[in-house]
């Protein structure tokens, strides 16, 4: 086994330890985030820091680094109030990665990638036509992470687009079946193959497998 | 493709809807937390809420859900100042998840899952022996989601024990090397294969594949 502490992260260069903690937590879900501008302009970018929240009032939080590059969609979703969250399958992940560019506030990463722009009545935020699970998000409340400025953005989830092969008779959006992909620190993607179920755990009883896959709805 | 909006959710049924909307966001990270109580009892919390904060310094994220079971993992955290967070690889996925049992405060789950605590020294928090990525965190912050009472703690890194196997040579911890999984909802776990990697996109030009794996360290 190998063994670090504060001492050695210190004389690691810069690209190595952003590498090594952006991996250390384990594998991200891979979204892409939607927004538009006051005056309309369309944005996308490449989001891998959502977590759940909550499942009534639904919410998700989003983790925005001011310095990089989806800051335009922090604005977006703080002045419009409203984005949308895309899952990314295998075969729009170019362009998926692509949207991670750097472009200027006056380009929309959707002409740019070629992923269209579509919208859901009475909502402002562009969601992703070529995604098989969509979600309309309304913004409401964010705190600064004091030690390096990070913003989290807490956001609940107002409406739902799903490809019906991904949606089981229990509720579970079983990712798989829709090819969803994982990532890994900012480069390193990967497709996740169902392993095992298990039954909620009780204290001092053996553990019970659920079948895989649970009847498709 | 299916349509939900929030008069839908509200019709759904409290395990249905706990399911859809705790997989809604895609794969999570498979973790242990291990912490202390200022008696010396241990408590180990299986934990899919982890989110990467920043490289410099070393930060991570922790969503805990007052009213789960991780709820005595918080309660040291914040005593101790001190807890660890260990990668679940899949020869050890079976006591993992049944560490998410519900046990009082005076059952350690490492006896009752058969897992081992180790020890750092001058670290309080145990360590999951069999896990193959360990680190130790401190505890810097915590917000309080307005929204429903979550609390989301900041920690920094302050030690990694790692399988060599799994870090390369640009920095990655490369997860698919020492099998850790992923999960969705509460109860489902993934194995996550390698699948592609890109360079750094950059505007206006083509996406570059990166082969795949690096070179092991």
């Amino acid at each position: 086994m190998l063994d670090f502490s504060s001492s050695d992260f210190q004389t690691w260069e810069r690209f190595y330890r952003a590498r090594f903690f952006n991996s250390l937590g384990g594998y991200k879900s891979l979204n892409l985030l939607g927004t538009a501008s006051s005056t309309g302009q369309t944005n996308l970018g490449l989001f891998f820091s959502v977590i759940h929240v909550g499942a009534n009032p639904p919410l998700l939080g989003l983790l925005f680094r001011p310095h990089t590059v989806p800051r335009h969609s922090l604005e977006n979703f703080r002045e419009s109030g409203q984005a949308t969250l895309n899952a990314v399958h295998a075969d729009i992940l170019a362009p998926a990665h692509q949207s991670s560019a750097s472009y200027s506030a006056e380009e929309s990463e959707f002409a740019a990638t070629g992923l269209n722009p579509a919208y859901r009545e009475a909502f402002q935020a562009p969601y992703v036509q070529e995604s098989r699970l969509s979600a309309g998000l309304l913004y409401r409340e964010e705190h600064r992470v004091e030690a390096n400025d990070c913003i989290f953005v807490v956001a609940e989830i107002t409406w739902v687009r799903l490809d019906e092969k991904a949606l089981f008779d229990d509720g579970l959006i079983e990712h798989s079946a829709i090819d969803s992909l994982a990532v890994n620190a900012l480069d390193s993607y990967y497709r996740p193959a169902p392993f095992r179920r298990y039954d909620f755990a009780r204290a001092g009883e053996d553990l019970k497998e659920l079948p895989w896959p649970p009847n498709p709805k």
